[in-house]
């Protein structure tokens, strides 16, 4: 059913997709979202596109007030794969016409009465949440189509609960305060004294994370999510990756303190990283072609050149963070977790 | 003391000029704006820029939540002294240090807690008001100034108590009504026998009005003022002009239709607008000359270059208009209200 809801995603015919669609807004968060429920095929979560793909977030903006971008959702998927994690659930963009398919269908009476026309005569609607919910912040269409992700949901909670984790270095969600690990350089010490990231992969997990939050500077990650039944041996979910993308111009070196202060790394992930530094496989390129398949690609490139050139300048501070960390450790394996050899062990 | 308050702002010495100054915010209205008081000189309204000159109005926002503008204030100044209006009260550019001159000396609290130093170190604050009070929509220093106008308040109502009248052609304010003279024809026979249209100059004063709003396109005009002690017989004044100058790509014909209904204007109106329509005394080339005398022309123009043009563009309609009426009807002073003739026989 996934495969089918995958394949209603990214098919061609905008009508007959839709006709057994209802949109619904997502309570919960802090900007607008609907639920697209497919009967028999399962929901996915509807993002509207924003704010132009030139456009960077605004200097003066907190992390925690910049808009939500619907192709870093889909950027973030993309990525996500290439760096071999494959921890985001699948994202893809579309069209939708914001009356036939939002507004005849919705069940959502409160949605309902945010539609209106522009004076141009774009179909519009705005929602209904804390930040960005107003007639000044309408989603407009032109005249009736708008751009948007589509996320494929994971499964109800009720067949597979999930846990959410605060992460250790979560920013402060303040514009006065710092965190502990913004100012104590020891602070990954005690993380690794810490459970769950005592043992295990836990640790080398959540510095895979960071690793792709800063590719795409993506500050705000402030939780990370698991499957209950799998306990603390699991993989992560990196849900949620609408705030990256935001600017190509500056990097944010912040993001990249859990590798910085812990100085571990997988080797599985050093050596994509290192492949994806040659230039037969840049990461540019890679990413690049990857996002061409996207359906919104017809109405223009999903990341401009500039993201995608600056994914290669971050690119090299990565990997030139684990060289540093590498001459500053007596030990090669002090740095390097080598999941490559106990899945070797696991396997023989 | 008008004069002191106009030296005062129209001054080089920032530090010295503001000494005195009480910042508050302005209660009443929908956006953030400030009153500057100077002891013994008077008072004048702040309103900071919010925008970039270059960005034209969103398509899809109505004209009741667009943006006000901080150079739409001090354009429309200029502009109504060149028709030779004189109905706007003087306003002025100024560059505003965020902390020294409002946050380190205002008495009004509420605003104080709205200040804060955005992620690159700008000083920013944004107040409390329904539309754009967020820290979304703060207004931020470059690092410390902000642009700004600030306009010369009229004299207190307990001193010169004023009237403000609704506007025949005020728009619906409503996303899906349309006011009557919006789809009536014949709307200004019956506000010719209303007064006070019905007599003296208040027709074509507010066709006057109707000519600024045009050229600059103000759709916004839902009130204007009279003094009180002055009866009907007076002048109109022409407050809140932050709204114009949103658009110069499309001309607002529907702002014209005082003068297209009524088919009336005073005789020293058309020739002012003639004389502004000749290759020498060109309406762009007398606004670019008289706005260069403004303070904030040292950042940047006031108004671009395609907001000039525009009016030039706009002016031509006007006058095409009051031509259209001149062959509509059978009496040259059916259109054309003879207001130097009035005068003369006043003076005799």
């Amino acid at each position: 059913s996934t495969a089918s809801l995958a394949a209603q995603m990214w098919g061609v015919n905008d009508d007959l997709n839709f006709l057994w669609c209802f949109p619904v807004q997502k309570s919960g968060g802090t900007q607008l979202k609907l639920v697209m429920s497919f009967p028999n095929y399962g929901q996915a979560l509807f993002k509207p596109m924003k704010q132009e793909r030139h456009e960077e977030t605004n200097v003066n903006l907190y992390y925690f007030s910049d808009f939500e971008r619907h192709n870093a959702e889909i950027a973030a998927f993309h990525l996500d794969r290439i760096l071999g994690f494959r921890r985001v659930p699948p994202v893809v963009g579309r069209l939708v016409n914001v009356i036939k398919e939002i507004k005849d269908i919705t069940t959502d009476h409160k949605l309902v009465t945010t539609f209106f026309m522009s004076p141009v005569g774009n179909a519009c609607f705005y929602g209904q949440c804390s930040y960005y919910c107003s007639t000044e912040h309408a989603i407009c269409g032109r005249p009736l189509k708008i751009e948007g992700s589509m996320a494929a949901m994971l499964p109800d909670q009720s067949l597979a609960p999930r846990r959410s984790w605060r992460s250790p270095w979560r920013r402060s969600y303040s514009r006065s305060k710092l965190a502990q690990w913004a100012t104590d350089s020891n602070y990954c010490d005690s993380i690794k004294k810490t459970p769950p990231y005592d043992r295990g992969t836990r640790l080398v997990d959540l510095i895979d994370m960071s690793i792709l939050d800063f590719l795409m500077s993506n500050m705000d990650r402030h939780h990370y999510e698991t499957f209950e039944k799998f306990g603390n041996d699991t993989f992560l979910i990196h849900l949620d990756n609408g705030r990256a993308f935001g600017r190509h111009s500056k990097d944010e070196p912040s993001i990249l303190a859990p590798l910085v202060q812990c100085c571990r790394v997988r080797r599985s992930t050093l050596l994509r990283l290192r492949l994806l530094s040659l230039q037969s496989y840049r990461m540019s390129d890679v990413m690049r072609a990857s996002l061409s398949q996207d359906p919104l690609t017809v109405v223009a490139p999903l990341l401009t050149e500039q993201h995608l050139s600056a994914l290669d300048r971050r690119l090299e501070t990565v990997i030139q963070t684990i060289q540093d960390c590498l001459q500053q450790h007596q030990h090669h394996s002090d740095v390097i977790y080598d999941d490559i050899a106990d899945l070797r062990q696991n396997l023989s």
